[in-house]
């Protein structure tokens, strides 16, 4: 605990001064005011994240958090298990997904064992920070404990802040867990309010039960541990999943640290909502990349007040989304930097 | 007309069967089927534009097509239409909209001159290809003769043309012209048999009439001149601009070329429609780049069946949408070439 308040300590809010200027200056260069939408907003986000009026951005990494489920016996997907390590061994060779796509964009990918079930060779490549071979079934009991909940959220922080130390100016959350979209659905059940009918969705392919079977589970989960939504470490524990806490540890270390924190989709998103109930100032911090084409990720966003930038109906996870909207964030920086004022130009507005 | 009809005869469909084999290959890769949502589609579409199953496009370019606009002695701009030649010759000296968005992304940007209101120094870095000095005005007879609009687009044909010769592999449309969303309505209002009133919006900034005045100015303009909708050069010829003939001949001559053509906002998804009217088979090698935040953009962009990737509330013009757009197409090749398939990795689907 004692990482996780000292980080929530060291979270201010964003550099109001500066973004005014820095919006001053937006509003001053040569095009019609706010014609830039969304990537206006962002430039001075940026700004007052870094609180440098010419943001860089060119050390870029996704963070993986991989880790598995014991809610995963209850048949909620259709995916075997095993693929969670699997997967998580193949990041390092850069041949999944997101490392393709961020790949252009020049993001390199900092995958993170922090509870897959299986072995993870000390060779793999693979940061080695499990805390336990997946979360227990939380149908039965609570997922993990409020301490290793805590754990989860300590690792992403650490995690953080040794890239920050190696020089990386921007982050993007990523995970990696078959079945994970069953907790994020019951976090976002509790800490949002909403009825578990209404926002879950197949995932990355749901189980035989079919989408009712899953909505069934998630509400027993909820009922048999009656998670204090006031709470979030007591929803985090009872109901999430080891690469939640992990990612909400991320975006709370990102914040610390004064770097802007790339959303990926649906799970990160919920992971977001965790980290800024936990520290509302952190949410100043996160930039939303792509609206998600799981049922939930909608309203997920929604609820944390989030616009993805991207709308490309993907649903694969692993920080995809986030590294395609890097390259976003390159166009803002620019804009702020190449673009002309009108001064400069001698045009009157 | 010899340009243009030689050019419509070399567009051919995209090569279906390599389409097949992509296809095949996307749904192979270690993801759940269709997770990469429309980056699959775009992936997929790139090979068959390209006839490649590995597609390069690192040599990017935007063409920017500047020209006026006679119907702006109507009051319907708030803007002074000297903006266009100041502006045209500010895309040399990389300091717009464009050039900022489109220079982390590596896109050399193409000034035209084909039609400004002004004079462009032989030396200024643009590309002089004037037909007249800005449409006359098309609420007191055609905005140009049949001749000048088909001789616009084939400035665009030749303008493309040429680049690819330079080795070009991937275009994006862009547009300056004070008062340019007054003649687009005008042509998706004919074209797509949508009324003014409904899609008519306020453009860089409208006029002292306001948008009502807006709209009653391109009636106007219907009315008087009674452009046929099944002729799209009577349509360019009586409510166009230079310009937006240049935009789709810049279109019809990448489709000729076989190269993607990223279409950028209202005015490039206008130029898009009046391009596929031309020759549907066109249509094949258009990429939707953004959402546009213009009144009518939707719409545009749902009559021509494109289905944008971004969602920044832009509005600016210049191919800012487009340029943002070109690490898209860039993280969809990647995925095709460096994604692993299950059977690179030894995994059962």
């Amino acid at each position: 605990m004692q990482l996780l308040q000292k980080t929530i300590d060291r979270i201010e809010s964003l550099d109001k001064e500066l973004m005014a200027k820095a919006r001053e200056r937006v509003d001053n260069l040569i095009k019609p005011i706010n014609s830039l939408g969304k990537l206006e907003e962002l430039a001075v986000q940026l700004v007052g994240i870094t609180r440098n009026l010419n943001p860089v951005l060119d050390q870029k990494a996704i963070i993986v958090m991989a880790a598995d489920h014991g809610i995963y016996e209850e048949g909620i997907s259709s995916n075997p298990q095993e693929v969670t390590l699997a997967q998580t061994l193949l990041f390092p060779k850069s041949v999944t997904g997101v490392c393709a796509i961020g790949m252009p964009a020049g993001a390199k990918i900092v995958p993170v064992d922090i509870g897959v079930n299986g072995v993870i060779p000390d060779d793999a490549g693979v940061m080695k920070r499990k805390i336990k071979n997946g979360t227990s079934n939380m149908t039965k009991g609570p997922a993990m404990t409020r301490e290793e909940a805590i754990k989860s959220i300590e690792v992403g922080i650490e995690i953080v802040n040794k890239e920050v130390e190696k020089g990386i100016t921007v982050i993007g959350t990523g995970e990696m867990g078959i079945g994970n979209t069953t907790p994020s659905t019951a976090i976002l059940s509790v800490l949002g309010n909403y009825a578990p009918q209404v926002i879950t969705g197949r995932g990355a392919g749901v189980g035989e039960g079919g989408i009712a079977h899953k909505v069934e589970t998630i509400e027993k989960a909820i009922s048999v541990n009656q998670p204090n939504p006031q709470d979030s470490l007591d929803v985090l524990a009872k109901v999430g999943g080891l690469e939640i806490g992990g990612m909400a540890g991320v975006m709370l270390g990102a914040a610390a640290n004064q770097i802007p924190v790339v959303v990926d989709g649906y799970i990160s998103t919920v992971a977001a909502i965790l980290a800024a109930s936990i520290e509302p100032k952190a949410k100043e911090y996160f930039i939303a990349s792509h609206a998600s084409a799981e049922t939930g990720g909608q309203m997920a966003s929604e609820f944390l007040g989030l616009k993805p930038m991207l709308h490309m109906d993907m649903c694969l996870g692993e920080g995809s989304g986030a590294a395609l909207a890097f390259p976003i964030l390159d166009a803002a920086v620019s804009m702020l930097k190449n673009m002309a004022t009108f001064a400069d130009v001698g045009m009157e507005i």
